[in-house]
């Protein structure tokens, strides 16, 4: 059963075309300064934090992305990788560096024209002036288009004036603001001449050299969250905050002196999508961090799992390990299937990320396919580091409980990402309309006011092109043969098959259902939409599932050592059938599995998990983390100590003859004795 | 849809028999003190935690446990249902007093004699003297039976002399052992005359007046955890640390001053498994703490969800609320309905631990009852509420993740009530067992080496008797009608049938699989029960629900009002239907559900999951917690409030005209100026 495989050339693999990068990021991992302590208070876990920033701009990392009269490389998935990797030191420095060098500094760079980058870009990818970038107001999370702070423009003395006209229009959870921002970017309404021109990002001092706020700054700290708490998260808000006409970022939108407004781009919800999609990065980033995470955790519980005991007696002579058991397996395996099928297809992500903002191929249609797989990745891996986290953690019983052990205080920091950077239900709202817009057209178009809102605005005067769905549409009755019931229930083609089908037929299913509301009254459409919220949602995560499951059979065939290639086809295949059994419902309902397959799945799937077992040190191995990125005791050898410990004064007490008799086997032998005797 | 409810009708209903209890419990709640707050550091959350049991020893419900000659009224399930309200507290309170009072004292209570009694159970019970409850070990988490620790008998001196014989036999995890147990109840191997008569418990001082270790104690703290910050956990070694004889909690075991063992209990395993039942209290009350966070949780969540809006426009016409939208309403309203499920459930289980503890009824039968029961629903329940308050942070956005609401803390706290009092995965293990044992002898007392392990070692020497499960492998097509294709969907007996078959097809088909075991060699029959362990804990997952369900079901029928009946019918369905759907594949491959049926149950759910949020706040109003009990800053009415102030602004702009023209409505005007000068 067991392969003979070797870790390192899996590493390679999954390390993939940003090795170096990665390694670079968790070397950040082996000084003690970016660890989180539980025990630390939230000014030294800050302080702590901002340290890790300063190591992270000392890397060069934050730097590559910028244009090489800068100094960089116009490389975008470089340090996207790297900062990615942070999260074995610290999920906090990840979204602290995300929030100075990614987003801070990634605004100036694709908002900014290349005075501003002189002037700000240098400094801020060096890490010498910090910044937040105040995008979410506490009135409007995900929708970003309704901010209400504006930004009015004075002919007079050539400034825009930034307010807050009340309290929702606060900016809320700005990463950096409580403690250590001087400025931020700020997303505001642009008024001139008494036109909302639409939502535009300005560059604000909010700090003096002393590092108090600035006079019409207001700063409060969020204090105490679930996780993250390296992060200074604030709130922002602005009374008559005068800046410069040039401090408005405006690639996309500019004001003359006069007031006179223009824009490269005519339409303002265009404009507005285009200026949001150069920050799909942070997209990207949580996606590949989500994988980090849950592979960090699967690399302690797995290492807990081959070692612990459980229910043996006090000899030595059983040897049954957690991992020997049938549920754990179940509960393990599958984890690590997804975690390798999630790496590939980040790794797709990544390289079309690249392909976009190197300009290799920045064309309409292929940054829109990276928007709708960020979004669709974030949402879908997110949700699994959580669930991945969690199964590791109760796997480790007590033990798991521990902060010493790492697992609880990874899953607490990740909690938000499910939330951040786009809320997971609406971000997959967002892909189930672009399934729909590939479907057919009149979804493309399909933005009457209330309705389109349901599906996510942003999704309201984008062009829509195809996402990189082969076949949507298509006739079911093609995927089908009609000897589908001989074929082996692990056959790629049969999983391929049952996942393109349910997503074909679904996207089919929802379209008809909702066809209706293109003739509708905006009211009346946005109710269609409600009631099918939940479809559009499954939808989008069938998508991505089919999506990450193509990356891993990809992957798989593209290994040349037989036995390397074999393990991939393992966890290709514990990955798929976990998601056919996972929606077998769908399955039997329309018919597209026959009863007697559907019922060998289950032992199918216990048995690839048993397998999969074999070689599973080799699989957490592969991911290339050492004692310093896991520092889990658990994870240390200590267990499989004290037990060696325990077999040995067993062993020495029995040998010595001084080991007490047991109760049972004393009566045992008494009632032998009497029927001996009663013979 | 709006129903006409009285929300303190159905507070009623739910506090139940121990309303009175419930309601001091939660009275500690209305002191700060007892709050949790995520700056304190350990030591501070530690003393206030300390102080609250206190406090809890003052409401007297600790002593109604108690016999009348001591001052009780043995009454068993008061305090504990007072202790699970002490969750709207602080979960760490709800652990310590647990740990004191029902461990600590319960140990004392269930396992000393009455000189015991006088000596030290006063004094617990008033919270004079500190205690712990020192069971598992870093070696054997579950498996108790396998516990290291030993108390070896010395006639010479007629003490007990304790110790820790390796490192793995160190008590772990051990509540109040880090700051204030003076005392440990201490379960260990009793030998005396070189006999080993397996697991008992005594009492031993483990701190001197000064809270310095006593000699030959070792103390070590568990440090920071997952959450429960204000809970001392912490490790306890012993080195030859010697007792007097009559430290031996002696009702189920004793050793007489020569040496002499004598229990009244013949079977040591059976001995074991009476010692072990005694204790089943603290799984009971894990049910119910978990009912009563998931409360908080749904309070907290359906309070925002109603006033929160998303996607508005700046205007206030459109009044969209969290809540309106479908994805949110089957976010939240399953987990409504199941907390109902379970609170009426707990009521059951309460009540017949009440019976067996008081002695109304204590037969073996409704003792192996209440233990099946109980390990069940602890499992089911702490399962609930991780997924319940998870799905109500993420519906709570940003928000949701900020610990001033509340949400994350009580995840955070909530996590380990997965693992302990009996890790979840061994309780339903343990459960199957019994469901076995009901329906073939053969099984009831399988114990073949390795094979009872997989299923619980709990089981192995346990008489089994019916475990309540009405008709465990009665003929399966009994229970379906020719004409159920006609049915409503949501007919309560078409849910009760197929809960119902389900259960018993999973049953029987287990035991077929399983049968060959009674055959084999305790490796081979280990084997085969790891092949099924899955199906194992499925089965015993399909119990729980089933008698959930009922109780709900059950409680409905008790509804005189005619909307409160409604409602509880509704919450009926909402909770029975989304069990269907998440066992739909079952219900399909098994054909008990015609597909015609099973399509329109997605429907079904969305249209009931819409009625259920018109009464969504009378059915959180109806758990009687109040901002003292939720204490999360978004419940508060704040978010309405903030959002009437944007509203006003835009009113008070708008009719002094100095709004600003919206870029887009510009650009129609211009268009439609342009196209009527055209004509």
């Amino acid at each position: 059963m067991k392969l003979s495989l070797d870790p390192q050339a899996i590493n390679d693999v999954l390390d993939g075309r940003w090795a170096e990068a990665r390694r670079t990021g968790r070397s950040l991992a082996l000084d003690p300064t970016t660890h989180d302590d539980p025990a630390d208070d939230l000014e030294t876990a800050r302080a702590k934090t901002l340290t890790g920033v300063g190591m992270m701009a000392e890397t060069g990392l934050p730097m590559t992305g910028l244009p090489p009269q800068m100094g960089g490389k116009n490389e975008h998935a470089t340090n996207v990788a790297g900062f990615e990797e942070t999260v074995t030191a610290n999920p906090s420095l990840q979204i602290k560096a995300g929030v100075q060098f990614g987003l801070f500094g990634g605004a100036i760079l694709h908002l900014g024209n290349s005075e501003q980058h002189e002037k700000w870009l240098l400094d801020s990818q060096a890490g010498r002036l910090l910044g937040s970038f105040a995008m979410t107001e506490i009135g409007h999370g995900s929708d970003v288009a309704s901010v209400a702070t504006t930004a009015t423009y004075d002919p007079k003395t050539e400034e825009f004036v930034i307010d807050t006209p009340f309290r929702a229009a606060t900016k809320e959870y700005i990463g950096n603001a409580a403690r250590d921002a001087s400025a931020a970017v700020v997303f505001a309404q642009l008024i001139t001449a008494g036109v909302n021109h639409g939502v535009h990002a300005l560059f604000v001092p909010v700090r003096d050299d002393a590092g108090d706020p600035l006079p019409g700054v207001t700063i409060e700290d969020d204090g105490y969250k679930g996780g993250l708490k390296g992060v200074d998260n604030g709130r922002l808000a602005f009374d008559s905050v005068r800046v410069a006409r040039t401090n408005l970022l405006n690639r996309y939108g500019d004001v003359a002196a006069d007031g006179t407004y223009s824009s490269p781009i005519e339409s303002p919800g265009r404009r507005f999508f285009t200026m949001l999609g150069t920050l799909v990065q942070g997209r990207v980033s949580l996606d590949g961090a989500s994988v980090v995470a849950s592979k960090l955790a699967l690399d302690i519980a797995v290492r807990y799992g081959l070692e612990r005991k459980q229910f043996t007696a006090g000899d030595d002579s059983t040897e049954t390990t957690l991992l020997d058991y049938g549920q754990h397996q179940r509960r393990l395996m599958p984890a690590l299937a997804s975690v390798y099928a999630s790496a590939f297809a980040h790794e797709k992500l990544l390289t079309s990320f690249e392909e976009v903002f190197s300009g290799a191929d920045d064309s309409d249609e292929n940054r829109a396919v990276l928007e709708t797989r960020a979004a669709a990745f974030k949402a879908d891996s997110t949700w699994m580091a959580l669930d991945v986290i969690q199964e590791c953690r109760e796997a480790c019983g007590g033990a798991g409980f521990m902060a010493e052990n790492r697992l609880v205080g990874l899953r607490a920091d990740l909690d938000v990402y499910a939330t951040f950077e786009g809320d997971n239900t609406v971000l997959l709202q967002l892909v189930a309309k672009r399934l729909l817009g590939d479907y057919a057209k009149e979804f493309a178009h399909l933005d009457v006011g209330g309705a389109a809102r349901y599906i996510g605005t942003q999704a309201a005067e984008h062009t829509l092109y195809r996402t990189g769905l082969a076949n949507a549409g298509r006739a079911i009755s093609d995927a089908l043969t009609p000897n589908l019931g001989e074929r082996r229930i692990r056959s790629g083609r049969l999983q391929r098959t049952l996942l393109e089908t349910r997503l074909d037929v679904m996207v089919s299913d929802v379209a008809q259902a909702l066809r209706p509301a293109t003739k509708m009254s905006a009211d009346k459409a946005a109710d269609l939409f409600n009631t099918h919220q939940h479809e559009l949602i499954e939808m989008a995560r069938a998508y991505v599932e089919l999506e990450k499951w193509k990356a891993l059979d990809e992957k798989m065939r593209e290994q040349t050592d037989a036995d390397q290639a074999k393990v991939f086809r393992r966890l290709r295949d514990t990955y798929g059938l976990s998601l056919i059994e996972k929606h077998m419902a769908w399955h039997l309902m329309y018919g597209r599995l026959p009863m007697s397959r559907a019922r060998q799945l289950n032992e199918t799937l216990g048995r690839l998990c048993a397998k999969l077992t074999a070689n599973a040190l080799d699989l957490v191995d592969a991911f290339g983390y050492g004692h310093e990125h896991r520092r889990a005791t658990i994870s240390t050898g200590i267990e499989a100590q004290r037990q060696a410990e325990a077999a040995d004064y067993y062993r020495r007490a029995r040998a010595k003859q001084d080991y007490p008799v047991d109760e049972k086997q004393l009566r045992k032998a008494a009632k032998q004795k009497a029927k001996a005797a009663a013979k």
